[in-house]
């Protein structure tokens, strides 16, 4: 365990400085992007337990409303044809005053409407439980459905209260002129009415290189912001990275992001004041998607005593000859 | 892409040394202040998709509670009378023990009221369904029922339990003495028995400029403070911006302020303990809200074993000679 | 609005480097100590709105468990009256079924039961409505049930979730010999088993100093403590600030802490695991609270293959001769 | 209280400097260690109050789903047994109806399935209380019946929205070659799909040391890392401390470990984007958990056009040679 003679720290040191986003330096598949769109880390886990495989509450909170709904209509429904099997099979003659019904309907669904009125705990009373048997199986189904609907009261109340942010990026990373020089631009936005406030943008290039043996390996760089932080995001906001000599974006070329695979991973944070908690959105741009020599279109108008955005515009550039 | 002779970095360096609150430096309009005194950023949206511009939840949660319950009545109400249609359509003789009823009212209200002891999931049972479609109406309406409370109970615990905090300002902006000079003043409060703590304030004035080619922008600065943070929120807080020669309020005068529409933007944050989350308030002033020559009188007194704020007077002022 | 001539700035450093918890300095009450012990601001407020006064989510939230179902069960008791009130001036005739319940109780009661029937959603049924108006009223107090559980679901829930921190305090802060030296101290644990961590502690003296005109105002000290943050607050934590010369409690006595009333402010912040909250809690030592020549007695043992804190002996203390 | 001669601060300077995990010096026990696996701290607690030593809330919200369930069936048969008791003492004669159930069931269950009925609010009705006595009970049970369901809402959803984290930590911690050195090394993943961002990592060395007298007292040092924050822990992070000749590791041996009854406490911090909450998580590694002269096998590989993490392999090691 006796330290190495020479000097030891160098490579610890060069190790140590190597910037590292967390996706690590063997991420070089040049098929796989780092980020989704749509922020998700492009990475898929085997091994896992069944809840956190199936992560239930998760989905259920961000699935459409229309699905959502869905879903619970089939659950009920499954849950009621189980129950109407179950008193069937016992029989209809415990299911007092089912004979009214089954004048109209078969038995089979008389027992199904008498297992959805006990898990609603309608209960209006017209058919009623004879016996221990379907006694005991209806108790059941009411604890049941009130189980089922604590359930659903805090699904609803999850969906409602905390709301994914929509915070809408433009489509492409634009190549701009910037002052006397040039820029990587793109444009964000909250589609929401809430207020977002202390927000801060970060932006990280990570491109494949080779190391000293050739081999290749995935790096990350800072790009450095005309300004990363605004305290009222109250408009849209064009987040600039100045290509300056010392910018690792200098002298690139599309051909040369293309052979490197580079990729520009974008993270936001900010704090939402109608929600009262933290918003933390990503997204990335592949180099397929930058667009070079174009600028955007301003959003912000005057109307009225206020000013409009619109967020149609957010994608909308025109051209703009790039500084040489 | 190669960068410009010269020196391409003062452009930049000036660029980065500007302040920018969020609002940018378009906001040029007289008409449009920046912020409303409630603390909402004056900005409209075009092109939300339909939920965002619905934002219902929100709305929901912030009403007077007045509204919130008119609204779940008419909501009721509308959804009673849908059903009741339905009912009514397939047949009352679809309603077992409807006959009872309508001795004494019309047989349209018999099935509304059907329907609203369904949708509370009462269910009597004096009323109850007879048939396939007035059995799967019911079950539905149940359904129905149990998820729109699911719903009210989610919301009533919204509003309850984050209750928007309820920071008042004072309604001017006080230019006064202060020491030896004249500073900016204005008062806050919390009119809650909750307790702020590590609580800050941030100061921003924004005018209009014109630049270097006489195009009017937007510039923003940033007002020192005596003091911006303090531990305890228990009392009043009085913040002062001291008007030394390097404030850019240095020389103003109520005409030069109006010329340049100057808007001044308070931002108050601290962390709240009764709800345990984080409080972030804002409001502004415009040059016509500041009041010249007047201070504030006391706003704390003692009362027998402890101290009392009186809310009444936090808009109280008495002349004040500045100084010269 | 000149600036003065001189040196104008001395006077704003000054008042700059004045320290200020929050309280301000007029707070110079003999009778009246600025912190309560249970951590609550000693501030009264004239002037709320009605439902700032009447704080009522914190106060049930807060409120001991028999209370808060005393609360329950009476508001439940009085709307079934006034409801049993209607239903009984509407006429009992539109009540069908009472007339089985009549042989039994009084024709009131018997409205009392159907009330409370329809109000918790049981509905049994061998009482029903009967006539528009006593169907109007049933389908009203069915929606006000259900809006009423709605709340104590929310209530139920808010008490359940978010259960106020219990970090007990010594209840005295002692003079003990320390090191070389003498040291204030107090010793503090949390009561539940969450895990407390990156805690943190600040402690501020104030007292009633005459300023230059003899006037006394209320000055506030920090107390530079031995150690203000541990990553895990596991166990018991003796906080120490150590007497040294700078200390603005070096040659203090009990009765010069008397004279100039004298209050120790305590603020401690941490991270609760289990809640994943934020929790701050204060308390304050009064001059009356000092102990002088005590130490702490050991609250920490082994136990098996653990650790045992015994919260009896938090207030436990022996006899030790200061350090002169 | 006058202070002492000579160098005074010697001691506090001393004592200041000496780090301190939050678990104290006099926790030397051979046999307890301070962090348990799971990340609960070793400590348990003597003169809770009652309500703090159940800690039922997080009982019930941590514990096993189907624990979960059984409980709530269990409260639910117990509540109903002794309500059926209570309406049996009345007497049968006040359950309108009961008679065409005792046909096929004992009185006793008769009691006891109206009492379901009315606790989950069902009411179907075909048995009915009759007379004041019944009739107060009943409606006592349907508001104990609310009050037990909107506990069990809570419940659900407070199960449901905070999930606790599921961060899988390497069972052992290794003593691998790094660089041209060695390293401690563990490995830690998220198992669950959620996003964790912005997470840091903190490693603390504890060890028994004899002090200047002899007596054993438990000494803490910081163990600096290769990396200690990444901004998307989005795959599997190995920790990594480099032995170099300044980290208190250096010359350590299993035997001098184990003599020194050395325990290495690991704290991760991160922001979980899908709930919108910090994530705190602890473990420990005891000299005995640790494993010399292998290193990890990777963990992620490329698979379609994304990244696979196979968390069945993070225990997975190589033998390793040292670098000596």
């Amino acid at each position: 365990m006796a330290k190495k003679t020479g000097d030891p720290f160098s490579k610890l040191e060069q190790e140590r400085n190597r910037k590292d986003s967390g996706f690590g330096t063997a991420t070089t598949s040049t098929r796989a992007r780092l980020i989704l769109p749509d922020g998700r880390f492009n990475v898929m886990r085997n091994g896992q337990s069944f809840s956190a495989r199936l992560n239930l509450y998760h989905r259920l909170i961000t699935m459409p409303v229309f699905e959502f709904v869905l879903v619970i209509a089939l659950a009920y429904f499954l849950v009621n044809l189980v129950f109407a099997g179950i008193y069937y099979s016992i029989g209809l003659e415990h299911l007092s005053g089912i004979d009214e019904q089954t004048k109209f309907i078969s038995p089979f669904w008389g027992a199904f409407f008498f297992s959805s009125q006990t898990l609603t705990t309608v209960g209006y009373g017209h058919i009623s439980p004879l016996g221990s048997l379907t006694n005991v199986v209806a108790a059941i189904e009411a604890l049941l459905g009130l189980m089922m609907f604590a359930l659903i009261t805090g699904l609803v109340y999850g969906r409602f209260s905390t709301p994914s942010p929509k915070i809408l990026f433009s489509q492409h990373l634009l190549v701009s002129p910037y002052l006397d020089m040039n820029g990587l631009m793109f444009r964000v936005v909250n589609e929401r009415n809430s207020q977002l406030i202390n927000t801060s943008v970060n932006l990280m290039m990570s491109r494949n290189e080779a190391d000293s043996t050739g081999k290749l390996i995935r790096k990350y760089y800072n790009l450095a912001l005309e300004r990363d932080f605004i305290q009222f995001f109250s408009t849209s906001w064009t987040v600039v990275h100045p290509i300056t000599p010392e910018s690792p974006f200098f002298n690139e070329t599309p051909e040369s992001l293309a052979a490197s695979d580079t990729e520009i991973l974008v993270a936001l944070e900010g704090h939402n004041d109608a929600y009262s908690n933290s918003v933390h959105v990503r997204t990335s741009y592949l180099y397929s998607e930058f667009v070079w020599g174009r600028k955007f279109v301003p959003i912000l108008s005057e109307k009225g005593n206020g000013y409009l955005i619109d967020l149609n515009k957010i994608n909308e550039t025109v051209e703009a000859p790039l500084n040489v």
